[in-house]
C-alpha cells in the first residue's frame, strides 16, 4: 500500500485533534502512515527550531516514502532556504518521492526547482484539507492519483463573467481550441511567499512556463502589487501564460469604490499581452487540484473550459513494488 | 516664505477637513501652501486615475516649490513607476525642490534614486502627522528644517533593553565612540513598499550604504520573511548597516509563544555580521523625523546613542529668494 510520510517543515500543529482526524483519514483510504517524530513538536509559533524542522526534512527524504505531505503551512521554511539538504531531496524524488503541500511549502517547491530541477506537487495538507468535517471528494481523487503515480492533468471552466472578462480583456481571439502553452514549465504556488523569493537565489529563472499563483488574507491593492512587481521584473512577460488560482479570505472597504480583484485582473491586462487565466481550483480552498511544479504542460483554452495536461507519472519500480496497484 | 506645493499621488483623501486641517496648520507656520488641483480628486480607492496623479507629480515638478509634500500614502504610486517624469522630476530637484513623503511614497523615492540619482526626503504627510490633534513638535522642527534647507542630520537613543541586546547579539565591541557608516548612501523606507521593488528596474543597486526601514501592520513572521530576502538577496550584507525604525500596528497571538519583533532581530543578527540598530524615530508614529533617501550620511554610535549625519544642504539660489532667511 502507498506509504506517506507526514511533516511538519513550517508552523505548528495547534490542535492534535483536528490533525490526528486527517491522519485517520489517510489511514482508513488504505494508506500506510508514518508521522515524522517531530511532527507535533513546538518552539514559538514554529513546529519545533529550524534545526528539528530541518532534520524532519532529511528523514522524509530516508523515509522511502511514495509521498511526502505537510501537517500545514504558517510560516517557517523561508528561515531554512539556506540549509536545506538539496541532495537528499534531489535523491529521494529522483526514486519516486513526491513531496505535496502548498501556501508556505512553495518556498520549499521553488527552491527545490530552483536547485535540483526536480518536481514536487502543490496540493494538500493535513489541516486544510484531510482534516476538514467533509474533505473535498475531487481533492482527495486528485491527491489519490498523485498517490498511485496517476496524475496526469486537470480541467476547469472559467465562471461566465470571468469569461467575458477575458475575452474583452485579453489580446485574444475566441476561437474554439487554443493551445496557449505547449511543453511548458509549470510553476507557482503562493503569490507573497512566490514574492518574497524575488531576487534571491532561489527564485526559478524560468521562460516560457505557465505560472499559476494563489493568495489568502491579501487586500487586492496587496495581490496588485505583488503582480505588478512580477511584471516589472520580467517574470511576468516570460511566461506563455499566467493562471490565477483562489485569492480569499480577504475584505473590501467602503474606501475602495470598485477597487477589486477584477479591477486588479483587469489593470493587469492592460499591462501586459501574456493570457490571465482565472477560477483555477487551487489555493485556501477546499476544491484543490494537485499540480506538478516544474513539469512541462499543455496549457489548452476550448471556449471557458481550460486544460492543463502533463505526461503520464512515469511509474518507479519502487512506487510499484509499495503499492497495491 | 517657503512655498509648498501638496499633491496625493497614491490614496484618496478621504476625511477633507482633516486634509485642510493640516494645510491651516502650514499656513500658520508662515509658509505659502499651493494645493494641486487633484489633490482631492477620487477613483476607486486612488487620489484620481493614474493620467491625473501622473499629471499631478508633473505639475509638482513645475510649481518651483521649496517642498512638496503629500497628502497621505496609502496605495498608488507602484502602478505608475515606468511612466514617471524621470527627468522633470530630476530637473525639479536640481532647481531646489524636495520631495518630502513616507509609506507608499517610498516607492516615488527609489525610483527616483536609480533613475535620476537624485535626494528626496522620507518625512511627514499632510493627513498622518500636520492633521494630528497635536503634532509632534520635533517631527514639525525637523520638516522645518528641510523647508529651510537647514537639515543637517538627527540623533536618537536606543532603548536600554534594545541596547543590551545590540550588545549581546551583534559582533560589535561596545566602546564609547564607534563610525559604523561615512560617506555611505543613505537609502530605504517603508519595507513592504521596498521588497516589492526587489528584482525590478525601480530597486535601487547600493552598496555600502545605510538602509533604514520601517513598516505597519505587519506581522514580525512578514518583516522577517521581508528581511530574509534582503539577506538572501545580497542587499542587506551590501551595507554597512541597517537601521530600524518603528514596527506598528500589528498583533502578536497566543500562537506566537514569544516570537515576536524582538525575536525576529535576534534571528536576523544570527544571521549577518552587519549592525542592526533600532529605534530610529521613524515610521507610522508621530514623531517622525526627516531623512535624505540618496545622500551621503555618516552613522556614528556612542553607547546607547546614534548621529546619522549629512553636510548641511546647499541652500539654492531660488530657496535663497523665496525664503526669508
Amino acid at each position: 500500500m502507498p506509504k506517506i510520510y507526514i511533516i511538519s517543515p513550517s508552523g505548528a500543529v495547534r490542535d492534535r485533534q483536528v490533525f490526528q482526524k486527517g491522519v485517520k483519514l489517510l489511514k482508513s483510504l488504505g494508506h500506510d502512515v508514518e508521522l515524522d517524530p517531530d511532527v507535533l513538536s513546538r518552539h514559538q509559533r514554529f513546529a519545533g527550531d529550524d534545526d528539528a524542522r530541518l532534520a524532519s526534512l532529511t528523514r522524509a527524504c530516508e523515509s522511502d516514502s511514495d509521498v511526502v505531505l505537510t501537517s500545514r503551512g504558517g510560516y517557517g521554511l523561508t528561515r531554512l532556504l539556506p540549509d536545506l539538504p538539496f541532495s537528499k531531496i534531489k535523491k529521494s524524488i529522483q526514486r519516486g518521492t513526491r513531496f505535496v503541500g502548498f501556501s508556505d511549502f512553495t518556498a520549499f517547491q521553488l527552491s527545490v526547482l530552483t536547485k535540483t530541477q526536480q518536481v514536487t506537487w502543490s496540493g494538500p495538507s493535513v489541516m486544510d484539507d484531510l482534516a476538514l468535517e467533509k474533505p473535498d471528494e475531487i481533492a482527495l481523487a486528485c491527491l489519490n492519483d498523485v498517490l498511485e503515480s496517476q496524475s496526469e492533468g486537470t480541467g476547469w471552466r472559467m465562471g461566465s463573467k470571468a469569461y467575458r472578462a477575458f475575452l474583452s480583456e485579453s489580446d485574444t481571439n475566441s476561437a474554439k481550441k487554443t493551445v496557449l502553452a505547449k511543453d511548458a514549465v509549470l510553476w507557482g504556488g503562493n503569490l507573497s511567499v512566490l514574492c518574497s523569493l524575488l531576487g534571491t537565489p532561489f527564485f526559478p529563472d524560468i521562460k516560457g512556463g505557465v505560472l499559476f499563483l494563489e493568495d489568502l488574507a491579501e487586500h487586492p491593492y496587496r495581490i496588485e502589487r505583488m503582480l505588478l512587481q512580477l511584471l516589472y521584473s520580467g517574470v511576468m512577460n516570460q511566461q506563455k501564460a499566467i493562471v490565477l488560482g483562489q485569492f480569499t479570505h480577504y475584505k473590501l472597504t467602503p474606501h475602495d469604490r470598485g477597487f477589486d480583484l477584477n479591477a486588479v485582473i483587469s489593470f493587469l491586462r492592460s499591462q501586459t499581452r501574456v493570457p490571465i487565466i482565472t477560477d483555477l481550483p487551487f489555493g485556501h480552498v477546499a476544491l484543490k487540484v494537485c499540480l506538478p511544479v516544474g513539469k512541462r504542460v499543455s496549457l489548452v483554452r476550448d471556449e471557458r473550459d481550460l486544460y492543463l495536461l502533463w505526461p503520464h507519472e512515469h511509474v518507479h519500480a519502487h512506487a510499484l513494488a509499495s503499492s497495491h496497484h
